[in-house]
């Protein structure tokens, strides 16, 4: 029996059961992704599977690249592009058989097996047939860009989008459908990013030019974004989304927004007081305007960024060097939860952690703003990027399902920028399966509403996550 | 087979074993729990199972009240008072079939089955049939509030009392016994609550007429509660608990806490200093006090409450909008123990976490002060509130044992206000029977101790609780 | 069946083969161990098991002495001398029957059964019987401390040692070797504790004797430790090691440090903001230091010591009243590792957290200055002192293997100042087997690939730390 085969991470019969009947073919929602609109809208077709798996020009899958450093591989290999597609692909295949637990030899497979038929184990033993075999299947149409969304059944993906983007390509993809819908999801993280006034500030023409507008003050800044979020909602958005460090509540004033806005334009570095009451005012704003259109919002709360210095200098952000911080999250994220649910502007909201510390305080913090207005409004969000692994799951889940409800969960995401990361709603859906198939077993759960637990699967796989946005 | 079935969460024979030969017929000591006094002392009889699982005037069960608003349940059926029982305890069958994996699917059911025989499991189909028989029952007299108490085998039961209670409704207990020892505990938090100044003044009032004198200094207030812990004591009591956000141990002088306190009854907010300094002061002073009559102190750590205002002003505290914090615990938590162990003032201690994060952190600040004078002197205390669930409890037996002596720990309280929520106890002795089983099965604990383990386990029950309060 | 038996704690087929054909007969390379030098030089003789296991003049197993304070067992019987050998080893045996479920439990008995051959369970019935048989066997020369070393098929030994120290006994063992390697390693803590200006002063004195120089500046420390550090790498010194409340990375120039080392020699104790910067100064060098020496470094992070001032005061340090910190470590951590890495000064690192809500951040901090040079250059390591434990062992492994490389982990050390604590290498090889062989039997890692599952796991045990360290 190969590795990856119909009952893999399935451990026992309850769990099967549940994943074949209900899980494995449900359509996929991918609410939360990266994936690149030019690369759907034209069809991207790859060159090689180091193309598509490991190094694209500037970006690549940081996730590969910190476990091959961490296997001793150069630079040269990664970001440097003065090694040949085969030579970083024998690099790869080289660090699989010491990645072992690492939720990387799992993916690797299941996309192996998935995308191309291919059940070997991938090992410098059959790195050169592998990369053979995959390359001339990438070489025909069927291995298109929007091919690949659709031999996963993705019914919606949502990108990753600045509210100064033209949406051009959502429009183009729109014009062309391929049987997928591909729609835009707002990301405003630039627009507060004022601890570079450098930057933001040419961050801010360009949003300006956008919203057609200039912007010369706080309030201007909220004029143009409030524009390019009727403008978004009208290419089909319905969510928005904040990379954080931690939650913004602090305490402020318009009048100092204003004054702290105006320096930041004439060029001068807010200090730590300055920074946190602009944040929180940000958020604040924002999440209001997501409130009045009925999109949902999501936080990302967590991620340490760009630590490697000297690696950022040479090839900036993205690619590998970030981490999971420790930073406190609870007394801010109620206070700013409150802000919004004191005067009827708290949009469905989905909290995610990087730092599974925050398990059981994002959990809680999620339920104590819950009014009774749709199930399900407040969600703690699936495991996220480092903690997108077995582990990390049953952690998510096992938190979630003892302070609030499973059952209204909605459910997993790729937060990836890769054509073929699928497999990870896969993986997640076996876990869930194993998970609930395992409590069915033990008695923890009823085998006389086996009927239930069926839908509970099945909403939590793709029902929950179609009600609840509403694409 | 029924769902609850006699060897409910024993996923082995020889959890099994333990728990039927010594856990499950052991007597209850709940050593924490919020009953009402009187409701006890008048021998309360439920209008019917909505009173009693749901919603009793302004209390109820905010547990269930915040899964509900996470299923779409709106106010009126919980706090609003507008629906009447009927519609309300049919919100929360509509609940039921979305909370598997959460406690309170277990705990319902095992309250159905304990209390009133019923193996259905509770949903929108059995939710009249269900109403209905709980209601014939409620009716009777074998299910007014002391037989509940009695019939789940509860020797002796500690509330939470305010040091200006008259502790009239446990005298009157007293002298109408009914099997069940009921006796006060000592909660302070008011005494404490200088934040607002307001309030703090119109409870020292009510405290000074309870202690027969005038609060007009720091020292006073400490005279006065001095003399309510002695009428506690005379009235049975044996534990005092506090619940904080953290440990508080800033450095300080009387004179500062002096001005402090002069201040507030001044009606000045103290800031955040002042506040920490006080706060200091107030624990060590009250745990002198607890040390001095050989009662044991609890300290329950880390929830952070009211975080909704809106509803918080629509409805008040202890509603279902706390959550779990984030707070550091441990430079505080020992310099606070160390001032009580340098003095030999330090009582038998229970520290209790709301955070997973703590637990470690916890069961090493509790045997850092261990002084040999008694076995299992200082205790890390049962997963508590959001973490009284099998992941959590889990979590605690793991901690405790890895870095303590889990033979020597006094177990489970129920921390409920309600009159059936004793399968608690049964719960988590099943969990319990089913970690200790699991090992013996895999030759982690040695099948020729299996007589000491069945002491452990009845020690955990009961024996190292009546040992330990000696009631 | 003996408790103490092959498969002990191999709970599946493939653990016990995995452990038995590749992980049982490795050598023994204990990196970081707290063994006395000239116990092993002097080749100790034991008294009696009461002196090997619990309490040796000042010293002894402050393991032990916590979880006996726990059972009830007073100081007279520890650390007060004032009892004879078998007085305090029948309070041992009679703490044994509480431990169950705590890691001494099973070490007692593995290092009965490993070093005695005795496969009774220790508990009071048994407790003379085996007291005699120890005591009995000790006094052979089969049992002097070189021989215990070499039973366990140590290959090489790291202790810990003060840059002061002469290494006179590393030179003795060296001249006389009986099999094991034991080399220094390098720990400069106490040339980093000027939180104590009187005792820092003597220490300089010390080092400044060892370093044959005057110490007056901070710039005459790091060359007094430069001089010595060659002189321990001449002595074949290959890694150095800081205990840590978390890791310090303040902003400071040269000035600013030679001003607050002027104040502390001038008897001044510096504010937390000098003593931070001071220690961010220190360490940074240190590592620089570590780095042009090739060696490898070690960060022990997390411990919060010497809680119980009272004890303290009585007994001084390292006598069971350390527990486990709650500092954060994210933000100071990568930006201490960044300062390094960005002047290529970062040598191969271990870092190692107390408090297990750090695992998922100290494993991802590690595996973010990887820079391809050495495969596993930074490490996430092994659980430690509190975590040394099942519970601990398998978070620690499940963090690194889901976020970084397993394969590539240096593994196991004692941590100990025990003759007998190598079973501490057995037990961790029986965990690592036992998870990895419930993945084989789970599907999880592929059958296929056996022959590399061993490979790893002989890695893990031995030819890892032997690459890494090159001793």
């Amino acid at each position: 029996m190969s590795f990856i085969n119909p009952d893999f991470m399935l451990t026992n019969d309850a769990a099967r059961e549940l994943y074949h009947d209900s899980a494995e073919n449900m359509p996929i929602i991918d609410y939360h992704c990266h994936l690149v609109p030019q690369q759907i809208a034209e069809n991207i077709q790859f060159r090689d599977i180091t193309q598509l798996w490991l190094v694209d020009g500037h970006y690549g899958d940081h996730y590969k690249w910190r476990q091959m450093r961490g296997n001793g591989v150069s630079e040269e290999y990664l970001t440097g592009g003065s090694k040949s597609s085969w030579e970083t692909f024998e690099k790869w295949a080289a660090t699989m058989p010491y990645l072992m637990r690492n939720p990387l030899y799992h993916w690797t497979q299941l996309e192996l097996a998935r995308v191309f038929g291919i059940y070997k184990i991938l090992k410098p033993e059959t790195a050169r047939e592998i990369y053979e075999e995959c390359n001339e299947k990438l070489a025909s149409p069927e291995f298109r860009g929007q091919a690949l969304i659709r031999k996963f059944g993705v019914e919606t993906v949502c990108t990753t989008d600045d509210p100064a983007d033209d949406l051009r390509w959502h429009k183009m993809i729109a014009e062309n459908p391929f049987g997928t819908k591909v729609l835009p999801a707002w990301r405003p993280d630039k627009a507060m990013a004022i601890e570079d006034p450098q930057s933001y500030k040419s961050y801010l023409n360009k949003l300006g030019e956008a919203a057609d507008m200039e912007i010369r003050s706080y309030n201007e800044l909220m004029e143009a974004l409030s524009k390019r979020h009727k403008f978004f909602d009208s290419m089909g958005c319905k969510l928005s989304d904040h990379g954080l460090e931690t939650f913004y509540a602090s305490d402020y004033t318009y009048s100092e927004i204003e004054r702290i806005f105006a320096n930041v334009l004439n060029g001068k570095q807010p200090n730590a007081e300055d920074l946190d009451k602009f944040r929180s005012a940000f958020l604040h704003d924002a999440a209001v305007m997501d409130a009045e259109a009925g999109w949902a919002q999501q936080f990302h709360v967590g991620a340490i960024r760009n630590n490697n210095s000297k690696m950022f200098g040479l090839i900036g952000p993205d690619t590998g060097y970030d981490a999971i911080h420790d930073l406190p999250v609870a007394a801010a994220g109620h206070k700013f939860l409150d802000s919004l649910a004191r005067k009827d502007k708290l949009a469905k909201t989905i909290l995610y952690c990087l730092n599974p510390k925050d398990n059981e305080v994002l959990a809680t913090m999620a339920y104590t703003f819950n009014d009774g207005t749709c199930p399900g409004k407040m969600q703690f969000g699936a495991a996220w990027w480092f903690l997108d692994q077995e582990d990390g799951m049953r952690k998510q889940l096992n938190a979630l399902s003892s302070l609030g409800l499973l059952s209204r969960f909605v459910g997993m995401l790729t937060d990836s920028r890769s054509f073929i990361s699928y497999p990870r709603h896969e993986y997640f859906r076996r876990i869930l399966c194993d998970v609930l198939g395992k409590e069915i077993e033990d008695g923890k759960l009823p085998h006389s509403e086996l009927p239930q637990i069926h839908t509970m699967v099945k909403d939590i796989c793709y029902n929950n996550a179609k009600n609840y946005f509403n694409f």
